[in-house]
């Protein structure tokens, strides 16, 4: 069961709640709704720490955090609460039948739940999916607010080609750049759209598919109909990189500690950090 | 030849330079100045962009970026000047000698620039090797401010035991617990320590030597006469992690665009991004 855990309480999205950082006028600003997936890792903390930065640069945005784990992770709203982004921090775990499953449909079950959120508590504004692994340049951030329906724009360091984007020429799109198109109608990276909340209320039924590799496609099919030519191509008409997919290095699990050799050590309270 | 440029000329160290967004009386904090090397590769346009958005939050801070190539990279340019954090940008290739070695002594160049650029414009405040892709709590900043001599501080996701940091027993080091010690003085990584600028001022001959997996030792012999006991500890007396050795995955280059086929698109400009 997800459990909600925030700093802000209200009916309301985000009003009056700016932080002192941003001018007063910056609440006048539809606001943004940014749905993370996150899982415990030996990387987790430090992702959620540079993300985090990154979202405090940006006004009127509120971050929903949402761990793939039974219950949240102590360290997890300790650092969010210390990062000062206004936060829900929301757990939802992959349903047992699809943890079997060789490739695994990661962050679904997370991303819904910020779904199942969103129509719980906005009525407008943008959501966007951003992971916690990937680099957001600020400018995407600006540029997403105002999206009508749907908004897409490129991602860098995707597949052999370097970059996925919408195909555009003349203005429109003309179909998608991307190394895998898999029969998808949407062949785009998560980092690469952005949806009002506006239009996914007025779509009751949209939702993600547990199905890797499908996840954006069919989410954004769940959203249908949506004419390719009502999608607000962002990042100067998809012509510049404001989003990169990078990845970290994965970690193995620190070796416990010594505790003959170093028990009275501040070691004792550092590699605690690392479970 | 190392080239400068900067949005910055001054005598005196960022005095009456305090971006707008912090107040006032920050301009009263002893200077950080902050050495990124960097080289060009797929990743370096993402990293500088969330490393630099780390780092617009600290008051009182330059950053100096010093790239591994003969001459500036223009995107790289324009990515320092809209993230807009005081910098000089600098270039050191590494000597052609160095590149002959099949595991090179990466970043030393950069780094002994950055050294060198401090001797001539800084007169107090502290220096810090930041490399590009790790993850760096704010709170390290302001703690390192007030480094004596040299300060250090544990550094996670670093080999087998996932943090290399000193040993601390009744608040003095005992030696340094680090997966590879290798002979070394000083077992600890380049994220894990900073050094006052009037210290380093204090010995004319300190810098990096070109040997890989000394660096850190070599340059911290370098200020040798160095008591341990003279070392700040931070982080809460080394019981805190507050930076991380996050590592990139590396992405190889970008196939190149079927122009025939893409000529008359976004993705002709798009892709000139990823060269």
């Amino acid at each position: 069961m997800a459990v909600l855990v925030g700093v802000i309480k209200r009916s309301e999205p985000l009003k009056g709640k700016i932080p002192a950082r941003f001018p007063a006028d910056t609440k006048q600003l539809p606001p943004l709704y940014i749905i993370t997936p996150t899982y415990r890792r030996p990387e987790q903390l430090a992702e959620i720490t540079r993300l985090g930065y990154t979202l405090k640069h940006v006004p009127n945005l509120f971050w929903l955090i949402v761990e793939d784990a039974e219950s949240r992770t102590e360290s997890v709203t300790r650092l969010l609460r210390q990062i000062d982004v206004p936060f829900v921090h929301l757990t939802a775990p992959m349903p047992a039948k699809y943890r079997k499953l060789k490739v695994k449909p990661r962050g679904v079950s997370n991303r819904n739940r910020g779904l199942q959120w969103i129509r719980a508590n906005a009525t407008e504004g943008v959501l966007y999916f951003a992971d916690d692994d990937n680099t957001y340049n600020l400018q995407i951030f600006e540029q997403m607010r105002h999206i009508r329906k749907v908004g897409m724009w490129p991602v860098g360091l995707i597949s052999k080609y370097g970059v996925s984007s919408p195909i555009v020429a003349n203005g429109t799109i003309s179909g998608f750049y991307d190394g895998w198109i898999g029969g998808r109608k949407y062949p785009i990276d998560m980092a690469g759209f952005a949806v009002s909340v506006k239009f996914l209320l007025s779509r009751p039924k949209a939702e993600m598919p547990f199905k890797a590799g499908y996840e954006e496609d069919g989410f954004l099919r769940s959203l249908d109909p949506l004419d390719m030519k009502e999608i607000d191509l962002l990042a100067s008409n998809c012509t510049e990189i404001l989003t990169w997919h990078t990845q970290s290095k994965k970690n193995p699990a620190a070796l416990p500690l010594n505790l003959t050799k170093y028990g009275t050590t501040n070691l004792v309270k550092l590699t605690k950090i690392l479970v």
